[in-house]
């Protein structure tokens, strides 16, 4: 039996997950990242996972026929260096060359973001569907792309950055320079954002109820309100959800995937989620796609999509 | 020697090319495509033009190793059926099916713009750049992408419609459905109706000295008439160039492409139309693509993009 060690980086904490043939995770290890410190230190700890988790499932390091890592930070996949990683400290961090040294095996080095959705590709909610786009809605709007069964790079690994597109020309500052970018209002952190705006305006809403102050309005506040009967929550969400429609919409006249896939804690939603974005997309595609509509689900690996797709990145070369 | 014959089937002409293995038209002949007339009848007529073309160069019909034709329509590639075709009145076109049966050779069947758009990439504007997006500017905004030296099809073969993503919700009707559509802002069409909306507002632009009457105005007279001075036109371009450069930001946010090529009749503006869309590309995706922004090129081959991308076909695979 072969094996391939995949590691989730955050900057929190560090999950390495030991990975079987067949995909399943025979052994999973989290330590604290205990950032700031120096980038060497960070990679012996990595290592030390590697060999930690290898160890406790009783298989020997020999078995192991890579390492891969997902990251924050802009990863030139080719060179395993990441140019950029504010959350870090580090610049030019040659984290693919060092893991190398240090393990004595070949390591792949890519973007959590782009791990993730590979790993729903390979494992969870995307398996078997060759051309899949996985939007995660968070803070931001992440998005990995698979072709042909491959991770959508672009020229210099900047590619599938969907939450920086443009939907509304003009609008609302983005922190990435831009304005109107879909990320800006159809994000967890836009319906937070709108909710808020939203209660302050109408002291009645059963937000207020759900949440018991205004900074312990999440995500999750409009749907439990709306739920209860809130027209102003139901109002926020459905303009919400209009915005995420649309922004998929334009995912589905650029690349007609088989299958969509929504991540982030909001998912968990399910169907209340599901249906009105279904409906909003086929309404606004089908012209196009005719009966041949892409699937819409939601993600499902949750917190090992990163370390399924890391462990599998050979094949998404 | 080998050959392939690029076809360009067009709703007034079709075009028929001979093209060797350096990709060099060696011979071309176009005839009216004679709308409306049975389909069987057309296929003939296809068939009927490749023999000529083949003749008139004195290569013998064995040494062509297929026939590639680019359609409008949405086509099937892999079938060579044609689903909808309102500007033949033909639905369910089994072109490729056909015409291998009328010339017992291989032949591939793609949409008009696909088939340019791999043109200007296999001997054109993008030749070299195997990550590249085709854009022309016309009455919509056509969109070919290619990626890894592949065509992007789609899982139906509907990818690729970057006209009609939102970039402005809620914004102007478009005829596929949506509203904000990229090419109803973008479109050479969009600039020609602004421009003629700014005449009506100021009746001593100079664009009506460009173009005799509001009928002869094209999106050639904004260009023409800011060229002489006049504020109007100016106004008309730059807001037009900004959601020229709005959506081609959104095409190097998703696809970090090498190279964008800019094709349609407005191309020809060359450096006028160029400068100002590289520097606003420029400066909405620097965070992204850092020191490596992608070239934005004007198209090359104009009518001869169609005939030799159909011609190459079998490697856009």
């Amino acid at each position: 039996m072969h094996y391939t060690i995949g590691i989730d980086l955050g900057g929190t904490t560090m999950t390495a997950g030991l990975v079987d043939e067949k995909l399943n995770i025979v052994g999973k290890l989290t330590r604290p990242t205990s950032l700031p410190r120096p980038a060497a230190d960070l990679e012996e700890a990595l290592a030390d996972l590697c060999r930690a988790v290898t160890e406790s499932c009783g298989v020997p390091y020999t078995a192991i026929d890579y390492v891969g890592i997902g990251t924050p930070g802009s990863v030139d996949f080719n060179t395993g260096i990441i140019g950029n990683n504010p959350n870090f400290g580090y610049s030019n961090w040659a984290l693919g060359p060092d893991m190398q040294d240090l393990l004595g095996c070949k390591v792949y080095v890519e973007n959590d973001a782009n791990a993730a959705a590979f790993g729903e590709y390979i494992a969870g909610a995307a398996k078997g569907c060759r051309n899949a786009v996985i939007i995660t809605l968070g803070t931001g709007i992440g998005s990995g792309i698979i072709l042909g069964g491959k991770l959508l790079r672009g020229f210099n690994y900047a590619a599938g950055e969907m939450g920086h597109t443009v939907i509304v020309k003009d609008g609302r500052h983005c922190n990435c320079g831009r304005r109107g970018c879909w990320e800006r209002y159809a994000s967890a952190r836009a319906l937070t954002e709108d909710a808020q705006a939203a209660m302050q305006e109408d002291r009645g809403s059963l937000m207020w109820k759900v949440a018991d102050h205004i900074e312990a309005v999440n995500a999750k506040t409009p749907f439990d309100a709306a739920a209860m009967g809130d027209a102003t929550a139901k109002r926020v969400l459905d303009n919400w959800i209009d915005y995420v429609g649309c922004g998929l919409a334009n995912v589905v006249n650029t690349f007609e995937p088989e299958i969509i896939c929504i991540g982030g804690g909001v998912s968990a939603q399910g169907e209340v989620l599901l249906g009105p974005i279904r409906d909003y997309v086929l309404a606004e595609t089908h012209n196009f796609t005719s009966e041949k509509a892409p699937l819409i689900r939601a993600c499902t690996l949750r917190n090992d999509a990163g370390v399924l797709g890391a462990a599998a990145l050979a094949e998404s070369i």
